[in-house]
């Protein structure tokens, strides 16, 4: 008998890694990249307050953090004015987006999403052995009603759409959402991944009740609230659903330090309000170093631009690559047709600047292939 | 159809907490605790070396951290001398347990641990729909020959094995686990928990090869490292196995600030030693305090004493909530006949001052019940 004994399920399973990560990269180019704008993290970093708290908690960092997230559980229903009982928080909307799957998802278990939507979900649905149903953007946007009409057909237990998308950039209205809620199948939990929300304008927000229970949304402290490597998402549901969380969640899995860093930011609104504007011009910066090379941005609703590099999948590649090699940490997370894109993060004046000077030289290698 | 549509297994979960976290019994009390002595944590806090990492990678949180946890590896490797490839990093033991048992053990597999031990361990089998097997301590020790032999009766894919014991604080030579591998039933894997090992004497410490596919060891930077709050362990493992956690884990999981931290704290093991050495004094101290009361303290080489208070498990639950009642955070996490147990941790000077100060009230009034 070999080992390691594997469930025939996880035997089945590559060991794949959604994204490599931009340190991988800099060891294997053995140099540090000067511009790190692939991972749409907030290159703002978090508010001064929450990192004042964060740094006060590390000599806290013996004791573990408080299993029920009590604190920060009690503020984020205030701010949502719902109460604790809808909140369920995690290591991140990729670890509340495993647990959510390992609920609902069993072996065969049909699940929808859009074809070139977030990987992780998609690792998460072929971890716990789901399958998935993809459908393709429309208008380069994710397309619910296409979303809602496959999962009738499959029977699909979960949907997955964000709202802004990423990779795309792009936004549905929010009453587009609450009339679709009505035409989900029975049964079927529509998860909205809303981890760039805060930058998106109000009426890209749906309106839905607290205690419907057709609805999970997904919330980050990772994109606006400039605090990804602290590792703390939540989800708002109907108290059932997010109850039973706490049936396999890693109890004692966030953080202590994350949890007071994340306490004190959503204290912070007036810093977020600033970040949002900052991220607005950024993102028109980075359109205009774009346009006036031959690419068109397209709208955002998020922290980052995507980039319509006019041609196919190979040129995109090729500019990638151009601009890694030229020290500027940039994503291609397309699928075709959209693969024709590359996706730039929001950045300070000086990654802009790095990204102006590295895009014309990147563009003429590609063209010169 | 009812919401949330969960998967059969999950709607057969609990919504269990495998420990309830002092904040929420300081929130019942309506008081803080004076002394902090129930979850194993580290009173004496980690390196400064790591505080200062700690609060200096705060500035970097925006950053996801690397998700391959790459220089922690690389000096987990060397300070173990082993491969990077012989590491997985993971949000503390408990994420790390709950990714083993999901690779390997599905619905209807059968699992061994003690009775009494680790219930989180437990937690996860149940999760993933395991059988969990249970063998009852002998002289307070876990018993490896009868879990392998219930592994062999029951063709089990997995043994838990705590060494140092959590919560007996007993620990068995290194040389006798060494010889009960190759008592082990074929295909079944040995799941080592050393998060205590730091504490134990050197011969309590098998010597087994780095490839060896039978064994998985789970250390941890919650205990002697006193990092509890930061969610860091790491397992030790044949490539094979250590590898094959990137099949399901949360790439992304470990926090930016946490890997700064662990990386920085490995690398100061003089300031581990000098735990080592506080702790057994704190041990002493508090083996003083109890036996002076009419308690006998076990023998421990962790960094608690577990404390048999000399009747049933009425009274020593009733001694228990004395002890909480009285501002001394202590746990009871045994079954009969250990039962009969409490367990304190470590603490410094003042946190055993309050500790003898409450001891002996709670005991009378415990007799007197």
């Amino acid at each position: 008998m070999t080992y390691p004994r594997l469930t025939p399920l996880a035997e089945s399973l590559p060991s794949t890694v959604p994204f490599v990560g931009p340190e991988t990269q800099e060891r294997a180019l053995s140099r540090l990249f000067d511009a790190r704008l692939g991972a749409n993290e907030s290159v703002f970093g978090p508010s001064p307050v929450a990192l004042a708290a964060m740094q006060a908690a590390a000599g806290d960092a013996w004791k573990y953090g408080d299993p029920t997230n009590h604190d920060l559980r009690e503020a984020l229903a205030a701010h949502h004015g719902v109460t604790p009982d809808h909140v369920t928080v995690g290591e991140g909307i990729d670890g509340l987006l495993g647990v959510l799957v390992r609920l609902l998802v069993g072996p065969g278990d049909a699940v929808v999403t859009s074809d070139g939507a977030y990987p992780t979900f998609n690792f998460h649905v072929a971890g716990f052995g789901g399958v998935l149903h993809k459908v393709p953007y429309r208008d380069d946007a994710e397309d619910l009603d296409a979303l809602i009409s496959r999962a009738a057909e499959t029977d699909a237990k979960l949907i997955y759409f964000a709202n802004p998308d990423n990779p795309m950039g792009s936004w549905a209205y929010g009453a587009g959402i609450e009339a679709a809620l009505d035409q989900l199948p029975e049964g079927c939990l529509l998860c909205l991944d809303e981890a760039y929300v805060e930058f998106a304008p109000e009426d890209a927000v749906p309106q839905i009740a607290a205690d419907d229970p057709r609805v999970i949304r997904m919330r980050t402290f990772s994109k606006a609230y400039g605090m990804a490597g602290a590792r703390v998402g939540y989800a708002l549901a109907a108290p059932a659903l997010a109850s039973a969380f706490d049936k396999v969640r890693n109890h004692f899995g966030v953080n202590r330090i994350a949890q007071a860093g994340a306490l004190a930011a959503l204290g912070d609104q007036r810093y977020l309000r600033d970040i949002v504007a900052r991220v607005a011009e950024a993102r028109a910066q980075i359109a205009e170093v774009a346009t006036r090379h031959g690419l068109s941005a397209l709208p955002s609703a998020t922290n980052f631009v995507t980039l319509d590099c006019g041609r196919d999948e190979v040129f995109a590649k090729a500019v990638l690559e151009g601009l890694i090699a030229r020290g500027v940490f940039v994503r291609m997370p397309f699928v075709a047709p959209q693969s024709r894109c590359i996706r730039v993060t929001a950045g300070k004046e000086a990654d802009i600047a790095h990204f102006a000077r590295a895009l014309p030289e990147a563009l003429d290698a590609a063209k010169g292939r």
